[in-house]
């Protein structure tokens, strides 16, 4: 190929500022390793129970009774069905009425996520975030040139407490978050899940401080024993926070759909930032189908047990072979065990050598939006299959061991 | 709901530059209108040729074998084995070598056509556009503050000589078009295919220029006698352009996906800049099935026939109705006439009279670049029923014969 300014040599001389922010390194998403490993690091959903036949059992329905509309265009906002029964089956779970207008099909949470950045933030704003945090979303926030402010957590969640000092810093220095950033449900990758006073408190303030909050809920309806809290959305009574929900660990990440709802002046907005004429709106519809027919509301009981009789599975595994190194919360749901090292054993070294033994885990500042990791590991007990479980957590045991004795002999 | 930020009055101080430029008005994309009309307006697909029982039979095949990895996360550059089919396919149709690492899918041409924009253009950026042109796209380009500089067509298509002209221009202000914007088979909305040697000439500007080309090819494989000319991205060898190319109008606009092929570097770093984790897997590897099956080759060839025949009718009914009042010249394929007017018969007064008469066509300044229509109308063949369509033209004739009658009498 000749020497073009549109070679790799001189591509960056040409591209968007966004582009340059971003580099050219395209993100791995979630992608599961192609070696054989036991895998503790994508947040992903068992394989044996992926829904394929309730999509073909829908794709079915929609062919036979709503192909056109199915085939066609839907807009921006998506298809009507889907709208429909998202908005019915919210204003049962959330118990607060919501409506068709307050609802946009994406296509998939990490997209609603893009869009909200796209219609609210430009250079020099600024966005706080609940930290740790889900690199993904931190990595589309910053690409539009905001700053992010990393507000931290302790084992229940985000500290509300810090929060208000960081709004009230900001409204000092005359400025105001565009939003707050936080998966307060299952969080990822934490585990934990936002408690009612706090998450009261966390609209009191979006209220006072006239700030919306971003509520990422990709995990909210994988409990195990009891459902979480009223949503931030609920609870501000649809008015300062916008929930991103997804259809990727309830149904499939390979579906690429989920849904956004918040106050409707501002889904419209997102709407009209959209350049993608709409997520699709087959799948939509086949989703849709899947939502009316129960087939799904089924799939997500049973997936809560198996999620939990994994994390049982897990624990039992770590007990006996990390609890020296390690200290764990048990999360309510969610795919996530976020453990804590002593700072002798440094979680850096505990994944290249876990690594070593064909065990992968998640850690790093990559999950912290200033980029000052704290000493924990990720395990997603989600993926793995049940069978590989005490044998990953007995190969992370010896990896924490030798560690750890590397680290004795200092 | 209380007085927030966040309602409609407020919203518009707090929303992103890019959102100020597009305005809260939600596109309307080319949904069907929902009255009982006659449309020869959206540039649609044929209603009972939509493919519902390809996707099913593919979807069931994919969840019978491939189902892991159709429901999981495929990457930004889209599922391997839908890129394997679109590269193998396009090396035979286009005749130049089409590796893998060239090609991403997409969720749509139109989002294809947004990463190309969030790439590349900054404010103040310049874009040549062929005029007149598909709107969506230049609500897109617009949107990221982009210089639109409209270059004119004649009944051939895209005056290169004109083309010559602004890219002087811009380099003689030390400037260069990011790219150039175009449709050179069966335009949209004028219904032309360019020539061979004006497409040879194209590529030879673009790297004196040392531009690149953004090859819009939403209907280039819907022809009806005869194959176009090799495509500007064929004729490039790949490295002055970049053609954008969509499954709307040969399988269904409702699926949503599409694909980019181009310089390898420029697409892989049009594949960093999405922050959606990569368009549907079980879509893609369901089209891939339906390529590999042979079964979208057999639909399109279907296709040309259906609407061959639908211009054929139109045609005829024109004839009957309307030759008084407009000249055309026969489209080689796609979806679109593009009727000329005489100076007495004003293309907005035909398209409110025909209009009235429960007929919906396309006109006006929304399809030109630098908004200075030109008196013609678009009518769409493919989506109006075969029975429809001398009722529609009897009625379009009525219509105009009215302005013409109106304008007479003045």
């Amino acid at each position: 190929m000749a020497e073009t300014y549109w070679d790799a040599n001189h591509l960056e001389e040409v591209v968007s500022q966004r582009a340059k922010i971003l580099g050219p390194t395209v993100w791995a998403a979630a992608a599961p390793d192609p070696r054989p490993v036991i895998s503790f690091a994508g947040g992903l959903p068992d394989i044996p129970s992926l829904p394929g036949e309730i999509l073909v059992k829908a794709a079915r329905w929609v062919v036979d009774n709503d192909a056109k509309e199915a085939l066609e265009y839907n807009g921006t906002f998506g298809p009507r069905p889907l709208r429909q029964a998202l908005a019915e089956r919210s204003s049962r779970l959330e118990g607060i009425p919501v409506s068709m207008d307050q609802v946009m099909v994406v296509s998939g949470s990490a997209h609603g996520i893009g869009i909200m950045a796209e219609t609210l933030l430009d250079p020099g704003d600024t966005v706080l975030v609940e930290s740790p945090n889900f690199p993904g979303s931190m990595r589309t926030i910053r690409s539009f040139g905001a700053e992010q402010v990393a507000v931290p957590m302790d084992d229940l969640g985000l500290r509300v407490d810090r929060l208000e000092e960081e709004l009230q810093k900001l409204a000092d220095a005359g400025k105001r978050a565009k939003f707050i950033y936080c998966i307060p449900t299952h969080q990822n990758p934490a585990g934990c899940t936002l408690p009612l006073d706090r998450r009261e408190r966390m609209v009191e303030l979006a209220r006072q401080y006239n700030t919306l909050i971003l509520e990422d809920d990709a995990y909210g309806e994988l409990w195990f024993d009891n459902p979480p809290p009223p949503s931030l959305f609920a609870l501000s009574g649809g008015d300062h926070a916008v929930k991103i929900s997804s259809f990727s660990k309830v149904l499939a990440t390979g579906l690429r759909l989920g849904w956004t709802m918040g106050p409707s002046a501002l889904v419209s907005r997102m709407a009209a930032v959209r350049f993608d004429m709409g997520s699709s709106s087959f799948l939509g519809r086949v989703v849709g189908q899947a939502i009316r027919s129960g087939d799904m509301d089924r799939h997500i009981e049973n997936l809560r047990g198996i999620y939990k009789r994994k994390l049982d599975r897990m624990e039992d595994g770590l007990r006996r072979y990390c609890a020296p190194y390690c200290t764990w919360h048990r999360p309510e749901g969610g795919f996530f065990l976020w453990l804590e090292l002593p700072a002798g054993i440094p979680s850096r070294d505990v994944q290249a050598a876990a690594n070593e033994k064909g065990v992968i885990i998640g850690q790093g500042a990559q999950f912290f939006a200033d980029g000052r990791a704290t000493n924990h590991v990720r395990l997603a007990f989600s993926y793995v299959p049940m069978e590989e479980i005490e044998e990953g957590c007995h190969r992370l045991g010896e990896a924490m061991a030798e560690v750890a004795a590397r680290a004795a002999s200092k």
